[in-house]
């Protein structure tokens, strides 16, 4: 065998967005523990010699949220040959692997969660939202992991527009959706443009209901039907 | 270490697509040698120690065609347990790589041609264009990927419609990316309304010339303006 060749671990990294309150996407991350020192990280974790890629990354999430379904995609592999060089990240992997280990490849996952869904993990301590924009400096290359996962997330839902509403409540308002889709384009877009887009749009069902206890006007609840959706999406040029 | 983490060999492989004078769509497949049996199969390579993936299918496409730049998109890792546990593809790569290898994870790539291109391979004795509809059962899951390799095809030409332009002739007439459009959605497309929808796409520029000696009432060529398209298409909701 000429040494040239890789011979490495493997692991999957997840990037679960949700988005908050104060109308930011958030990413779930964990602990990590080093020398007595806490650090956070993406979830992820090495895939097992008789497992494929995604069947880890289920895993994975359902260590982390307890969910058992989650919408996932497979986004990226990762292989930097770099990418796992420092020594803070190479002794961190010793004690949770009890190996050294100084390459890995990654390969990324996206998963949306509706961010007031109960998380129970049975593997971290700690699981924790961070808002997108206060995210600190992260171990390994998490952080341009999470940079692509936005220009992935935006393609998803270009090429699927029902996959926003895993990041809405059951029942929204049209303003929600439109915070959430600013949100995501990262570009000012005229309400009202986006309101009369949005009714024309068959599957985004407007309810008898309307919001209450709000300083505002108050609004009507929409929900999103998944089945007049798939119908009239069929169309290669839109 | 527990056992129980995978530790392995990586490769890329490289689905390249072409279209061909008879309106199909082809793919470019190399020939492995083994017992004095030839076979073909996807070209692809593992990839080197110090390589990113993305670089090492970079090297595969340049060793493949001998062209310079060439479209390329990652879009899955392929890595279940049992892709390459048959005594034949084992054989194969402890002749190809001097190594006794029984698990191997690979990461696919997309890219795509003209057909008419000159392939100058610096690797391959022989390549060849082969129609998507006459491909023989090919090692590893090599068919496996080549089925989802379509589907992700179509989703990138969904949410990038210029990408179509790589398989055509610089010029080219509207019956021409009908039948490619055609081939690509997998249904019927009435030419008619195909034609009033193209035309109403301002990056695509109807020619002076029309095509000569051909049997049917000869068509106009048109060309595709890249700069035009990439001003027009930077809307999440089309």
């Amino acid at each position: 065998m000429s040494p040239d060749f890789i011979h490495t671990y493997v692991s999957v990294d997840c990037v679960v967005f949700g988005f908050d309150h104060e109308n930011r996407l958030n990413i779930l991350l964990v602990e990590r523990n080093l020398d007595s020192e806490r650090q956070i990280k993406l979830p992820g974790s090495l895939i097992f010699s008789n497992e494929d890629v995604d069947d880890a990354a289920e895993r994975v999430l359902h260590e982390l949220t307890g969910i058992k379904k989650m919408v996932l995609k497979q986004f990226k592999c990762f292989a930097d040959p770099m990418r796992a060089s420092s020594q803070e990240d190479i002794n961190w992997m010793g004690t949770e692997y009890k190996h050294h280990i100084d390459r890995i490849i990654t390969v990324a996952y996206l998963s949306l969660c509706k961010i007031d869904h109960k998380i129970n993990s049975t593997k971290y301590a700690t699981v924790d939202w961070c808002p997108v924009d206060k995210l600190p400096s992260l171990p390994f290359d998490h952080n341009k992991i999470i940079n692509e996962s936005l220009i992935e997330i935006r393609k998803w839902i270009e090429s699927d527009f029902s996959i926003i509403f895993e990041l809405l409540p059951k029942r929204f308002t049209i303003r929600q959706l439109h915070k959430l889709y600013s949100a995501l384009s990262e570009k000012y877009i005229d309400i009202k443009n986006f309101h009369k887009k949005i009714s024309s749009f068959s599957y985004i069902i407007p309810l008898e209901e309307i919001e209450k206890n709000v300083s505002h006007r108050a609004a009507r609840y929409y929900k999103f039907d998944a089945k007049i959706y798939k119908k009239n999406n069929t169309k290669l040029i839109k």
